[in-house]
């Protein structure tokens, strides 16, 4: 099995603990990006995973090939060329004290990308799923064009597709999300969101999660959507879940109560749980339970990536959640 | 607006994480004393501040001083000269464990400063507001007299006076604290402090602490007095509040349940906060709510300074303690 | 007073903070071993101790003889010879994520020991107590025999013995530690482990506690059984607490809450706290009481070895879990 | 005394020892360009300094205001504003291996400054001394202009201007910086260049440094030309000197063989020991040895920052490198 | 081009800088192994490299396979099985005081692995080059079986041999050696080794290189001896050089007076460099040019893997050894 | 053999590598003083030491008693009281820069310790060999009483007593350090010292080295004299030296020419060379060659710890100086 991701890699650059930006003078260097986690996650859980990007070619560029490389992740289609990647400043919130991310992403490799940078016709050979993120397209006009073109040629290879809408506000207005997104719902097969960004990006609303995925799954005609839950009690303390929906049934998984050691990734963790549980067969319920136990235990590790195998995810579903020492 | 502060600017030498000294090769270097946190507090904020202390002319001196300048502090009224400069040794606590701190502050240069080492009247001219603790006179009786003097030439020079009591029992006993504080509350106009210390330091008992508030007021002629709680589950988990009191009427904050990065300086961010809002005009509900919100960032931010803008108080004050990552 | 512990001392490589091993660059480098953990629990609270062990004649292994030297524990009956020391690799948990051991532990010089390497009569000159874990005649046939032996001198020689069951999965199988470790019960006057253990080893079940309690004690000649309960909530938070048996009477800790820093170390930290206890003459209830809260501290501290005075575990158990600065 | 430097104040990261990009996961922070280099340098010999730039209204531009203001620059009219501030990668390099530098500083703030950012009347009053180099008019036509602007209201204000000329290929074309150059040097009074780089922008050739530097006087209607000369024996040796011509005469330097422990800024040290020395009067001799002695100990500290002492200058002049251990 | 390389991954673990054992509380993390080395070093330079090895099924194991990927080096035949991996306990050198290797090295997965573990038929398919070094043969009877095998099958396929003598004492007797690696000459096309290693393995001596270097090829049949020479001033700075040696010709190397950074590893970059040139097809002088430049620029870097690019190799083969800043 | 040295223990704080005071924000903690780095080096070489001096009651205090005891050195006849220990800010020199130290030891409890604190005849039980440096009578007039009943009780208990002289300008003024001194020498059978120290203690002048030697050993009924020499090129490379001489013979090291790590302790690890293999009944020749060749090494080594072993002196003394990596 081999999935495929598109998206940016940026460098991540944070103070050690829970240092503020004004204090430190040492960063940890780290490679981040909703679609290389993704990736990330789907090789550590054993399915084949390769990410495609662009990225410049200096010795940081390269380091952040290898960051994924490292892991399995493969690489060999990734472009290489333009002027500088992107930066992810990032410290880390505690109790009541939020997380604080200063991106530096403009002028990019990627959101400068030009369509003849990738061949999808090679990339989808043999390749199984194809996901990216609301992220990817909102980099920039031409990358948004590349995307469509990504998932035009994905369907043509029979290949599933997957997006997780992730909107952020500080790249592109609700207006501009919902018009770009719109022209990519026809090719996506699995949709992940939660229930405000359905509401920001497509105005959808409804009494309740279920109306909303009802309305959801009228409109556009994906096979299944993933809605996740986060109840945020402080930066060190998140109540997590989630459910999956098709037009005749759902399932909804257990809440796991985090003590946060890392929140970023976390979504990135559950659409990687997904698809692989998805891929290897599982029903809802499984997929639904594997995809936020995947998630929980993102939250404890530091960096972006979901560094976890099948077999811890897979004690997490069975029940084991009391962290003892394995010795 | 100017607030000057006086006091003692120690070197702070604590081991990472939750090392002990038993067991710590490295030590973090930091600067800290409860006047100096308020200044720095108080820059962040947007308040202009300047704190004047002394310190020996050597680079450790040297480091003290370019500390509080790097955050906006004034410093051009620092004495230099005297030996050495105090020092606090800090462990962090966790759990049941409490933290400890190992004070070297004798033979400082500031304990051993003397009147013709500060020209209060030049340091006065333009500020609207002194701030000192009571661990400045408790540092020698030659500081005592010129902390008197500071208060003295504040007052001709219409300027306001806070005192935050800060009673610490390994630097005097509560005889002589209660005996030369006595002398400077007549001119003090916010007194900041709790019932406990309200009794260790005056003798002041009441049957809860409105009594107490009442009595202390009655006492002593200030316009505002300020109580701050805390209630310390463990050392990782504690849970403040604050109010004031005028003899009219008083004002109570909410309280914040705070998961603990670093408690020290928790105090004087709360003093920095009530000043700032205060000297912006606000009323007493307004005052309290700020000082409270900024004492409870203050516990997520390693270190004793208050590295937190007007705006992240003010987003806790409106309510927004979840912490969740702006991006 | 004097004790002796027998055991391994292995070389712990842990990553920094909640780092996993996929993604470390770094090991802190600290000695651990159950026996050797109490050696340093004793010494720190105040009663004299000895550790025995074979290490290799080299720099790591004479680093491994100096981590507990430092601490005032005694060495120079550890035999040098052999090729290797034991390693733990030790990933620590978070919230749902259990810590991780990695054993490298066979073919130590500790494992391959020979009776000759010991000569306990010397040894147990002058001590008091002797005390090992169920984790050393795991280690090898050898270091059964030998671990007998020492049983059998120590009697011979007037020395209080105790045994912490230990039991681990990863070294020896329940029939193995089940058959090892009757040899030894005749000779152990204290003995400490815990309900599902005395199951594991022994067979022993019972309706509840109380009923496993009576049931070993009447079928080992053992003086007194402490049995130690955590309720693991997640890798972040237990809830720890421990018992006292004789044949007559019984005494029970209080629970404490522990918000973990360090879990691995702890039953060790009780051992330590409960000989010392006895051997100034403690009374049950008092014994466990402090037992327990030296446990409970431990957690709150980085590494194996329990870096708490008697002062701060009679503080705990008097009540002051505050966890508030002492200043 | 108060001198204004003009330039781009550059986020620094740099992995920790020799370690190469590929290889990190750590980067020091620390900020760095030319000009605030210069103005570090003067604050720390003594001579006031004020450092203006544009940099971005957020955490990562606050801690580069900072960086300087920490060691006494004044930064009071530093423009806020714009996207992203430029970044510097560095790498280190050792023995045969050159340092290796990766620049990000397009569409900077400072780059896309306009006139308006920077009241030169209001900067000037009470200046004494205008440094810039020919780093800044290279980062944009735009600040080409304001840097002009800055040339022609120093100059009407009486204000001294010096002009290091810093040619780097990394950021335009010789033909470019000729041409731009040009422009400034009839303002400039004290220009630091050295022989190579004087060909590269100007053309301008000579059998000897002395008859480039007579030429260069022919040209120019500067007073004073500084010359540096390195030979780089290797990234962890260089050998360092220097030489200042006037129309009438010349003086120079001894040589310094320095062992490197951060190369970056020696030029920068060099400037800043220059004015320095000329604001307090010397002659041309005392001027270059000092100027030449502050690059020398520059070379010896980490970072960009010249963070050296008057004192410590002097003792090297006078003839003390034997580098012993003052105690 | 693709070289295959077999031998032992090791953990590689060292103190900090220039700390000893008996001081560090810390270990920098690291993979090594003379054959992996070379497979990095070339990967970096841009030949395709394999690496092949049998590590245990742990995270460890996973890690050290992780530490080679990232650099672009294929792993797909890595052998998982086994309990332990190879320890080096590093300690750096400096001026007089030697580095010092502990290795914990016995009974690793790779010393107990059997022929089965490795398809060589398979693993050779497109490949152009396989290499090892004295040391695999070393480790176990087996393992030099294995070695002996895969020479057997990399010359039935076509695949050129070269072999870096490395003789290491402290794993087997110049006996051993002799008698071993005489079975495997046969089979060699490049044979890296020196002078003294020449005599100790085989007994081979001469009056000069020269000499020696015609004694070894009339008694094996290889194609290229390849002699490299090391003066050792102190452990802080070296001279090295390299000489190539055919039955009808010879090239030799400039000489490099290294300042080291990190010396180990530097065998390996000689290697890997020669192997490169080889294979884009240089001469003799072409050849022993770029392998000593890759070496002396090895020396600079930390870490065992030779992280260097054709570019910069080249650039040092050019002449610019001045390690002058590109910016 | 026991050798008993006596004097202060410092808490050493020195920021990372070469980083300044003004630029640091950590601080590396060891522990260090003459006499003590004597001790740690006689327990490394393998003779019996034992310090002796009096530290707080504090955690600081009994992490300084660790220190040494860690590497074998008995402390139980440390006398614990007083409130502070003194500590020693101690930073990096390289090149022409010099290594900088701020002295923090006024009113420590060693300085204001009093006669009953050291029970003199009790300590030298057993004892060889008494050793002291002129730190310790330099630190207050009532130690120096101390140190003169210590020569008095060693001398009668038949105890050798060696002296460095040691002078430091920055705790006496030559006057004081001769007065105090004098009275001293009669007790002491081996003095330590340089030429300029032998002028400036006691105003012994001669036309070179010999005469001086002479000179003193005509003044003083010392047995044995040993003279130092140290060329300072820079702060990173040292040429070093010494000579014994008696009334009737001399002999001289050899010179080593020492790329420095850390030069702190460079002579306290010359007297514990010396001392030991003068207790190992070396001839003079042997003697100063150990003890040259033991401060040679120690200039290797980061802290002021002598952490080499016998056989590491030996090897550099039978001359491999080359150092190679031993694997």
């Amino acid at each position: 099995m081999r999935v495929v991701t598109f998206g940016e890699l940026l460098l991540r650059l944070n103070p050690p603990g829970y240092n503020r930006f004004l204090q430190t003078d040492t960063f940890f260097v780290a490679y981040t990006g909703a679609e290389a986690n993704v990736a990330v996650a789907l090789s550590l859980l054993g399915t084949g995973a390769e990410f495609v990007t662009r990225l410049p070619e200096n010795d940081i560029g390269s380091s952040a090939v290898n960051s994924i490389r490292r892991f399995g992740v493969r690489t060999e289609h990734i472009a290489r060329g333009g002027e500088r990647m992107g930066i992810m400043f990032l410290e880390k919130g505690a109790s009541q004290r939020g997380g604080n991310v200063i991106y530096d992403r403009k002028h990019t490799a990627i959101a400068e990308a030009s369509q003849s940078d990738f061949d999808w016709e090679e990339i989808f050979k043999g390749a199984d799923w194809f996901h990216f993120t609301g992220i990817t397209p909102a980099l920039s006009e031409g990358l948004a064009e590349i995307c469509l073109t990504a998932c035009q040629k994905a369907k043509a290879a029979g290949v599933k597709i997957s997006c997780d809408l992730n909107y952020r506000a500080k790249l592109w207005s609700k207006e501009e999300a919902g018009r770009t997104l719109e022209k990519m719902m026809p090719y996506i097969d699995v949709c992940i969101s939660n229930v405000p960004q359905l509401f920001d990006v497509f105005g959808i609303v409804g009494a309740n999660e279920k109306e909303v995925a009802e309305k959801t799954l009228e409109r556009f005609p994906m096979e299944l959507l993933a809605l996740t839950t986060r109840k945020s009690l402080s930066a060190s303390d998140n109540v997590i879940s989630g459910a999956l929906y098709t037009r005749e049934t759902a399932a909804f998984s257990r809440e796991y109560a985090v003590r946060i050691v890392d929140r970023v990734g976390g979504g990135d963790a559950f659409a990687g749980g997904l698809i692989h549980s998805l891929l290897k067969g599982a029903g809802l319920q499984k997929a639904v339970d594997f995809a936020v136990a995947t998630s929980a235990l993102k939250h404890s590790i530091e960096g972006d990536f979901c560094l976890v195998s099948e077999a811890e995810v897979e004690g997490l579903v069975q029940g084991d959640g009391s962290g003892r020492v394995r010795r």
